[in-house]
């Protein structure tokens, strides 16, 4: 084997490994977050202990993750795409251990409701639905490095929005009837919030995603009722 | 002047205007959680305004750096602490651009607030300067490269935390008395949750300066009680 194609095989060895993180992050987030919408939807006490156990596992995966890209930067110099991926990697990163952080905190309130008060969980369970639905996408497009996966994703997450108003509505009912309700509420709503802030991290690592496969950037501001025609074709209008 | 002169300087310059861009987007976030708390505590509606008006100044400035970094990147091939300053620049603009996003939210949320129920708004005082303190020491600690200081503003955040809890007890207490106050309320318990972001992400801040000054990381979890004798030397024991 020559040296040049010993070099270019551990790159492609190095980006590999870093996907592979990516990939393992993902599942762990993935993870995270469905055994905290199951500990608030079920109240199963296992799985809001599980969600927040995965964490220091997560941040570990973050920091590696971090230094093998640091350590590609500086040894490989890729270029292009490549370099476009990388970074995406540096920022995809961000957002996954943000998503398994926000997971845990759902799942240690969890812990906390006294469900005795009558309180609807259906918005809850489909918002919950419609969040893991999105990150399950979200990191298989990431896997694939599907730009029209990721386009789908960035746009599904106006409907993530409505529901948390429509919850933020039914909860204020709740407390307003009985106040014995409201410490429940309260954590509800956080849940709430905080699957919403899922919603908005799954957004942006869409955003990274196409940003990496395609070169360019989605729209800052995504279009009420979804985008037009133009958004099939390869090029997105500049943001600016 | 030779070539390699040439490529040396605009290096340095290209390294200097990302710089300059990280230190507006500081100014820029400071000046959005400033106008955040103003609108809260005094109820000053000009601020409110203001706070989410920056927003897209911000989020153009966080696309902005990053262009430039991935062109360094491409282009320098920069090694060890530049690389490693890069990289940071990179994760800091996220943390940024997260904390112009609460500061917006909860200005926001300033404008639909009832203040008539007698909510005392002592502790998101405390809070909201505590909070406003630790983001301008952690965006002179950027500018300045100052590990000493990240690490100040690193421990500084063990009392924001403290001052949430009390802050959410003292709120529950309000609504159990008052239904009228719950509305209020919970915008405020909102907004002390996004001040405790802030905090969150200034913390984030002052560890990938450590990170990019040192090349070591700070532990991932902060001791409670302050750090012992150790961090005033050069090396920080490895966090795994």
């Amino acid at each position: 084997m020559t040296e040049a194609t010993h070099t270019v095989k551990s790159y492609e060895q190095e980006l590999e490994r870093l996907r592979g993180m990516m990939a393992r992050m993902g599942g762990l987030v993935e993870r995270q977050t469905a055994q905290a919408v199951k500990a608030v939807v079920e109240g199963d006490e296992e799985a809001a202990i599980e969600a927040p156990d995965l964490d220091p596992e997560v941040d570990e995966l973050e920091r590696e993750a971090e230094a093998l890209a640091i350590r590609i930067l500086a040894l490989r110099s890729p270029m292009a795409i490549d370099l476009r991926e990388i970074v995406a990697a540096l920022k995809i990163t961000g957002d996954l251990e943000r998503i398994g952080d926000y997971a845990a905190s759902i799942a240690r309130r969890a812990l906390k409701l006294d469900m005795d008060g009558g309180i609807s969980l259906i918005g809850l369970r489909s918002m919950g639905r419609l969040v893991q639905d999105n990150l399950r996408r979200a990191i298989d497009a990431l896997a694939a490095r599907d730009r029209d996966q990721a386009i789908a994703v960035w746009q599904a997450d106006t409907a993530v929005d409505e529901l948390y108003t429509a919850m933020f509505r039914e909860l204020m009912t709740y407390m307003m009837e009985d106040p014995r309700n409201i410490g429940s509420c309260i954590h509800l709503l956080f849940v709430a919030k905080n699957l919403e802030r899922i919603g908005d991290h799954t957004t942006n690592i869409a955003e990274r995603i196409y940003y990496a496969v395609t070169g360019e950037m989605l729209p800052a501001v995504r279009p009420r009722g979804g985008l037009g025609p133009q958004y099939a074709s390869a090029t997105v209008p500049d943001a600016r």
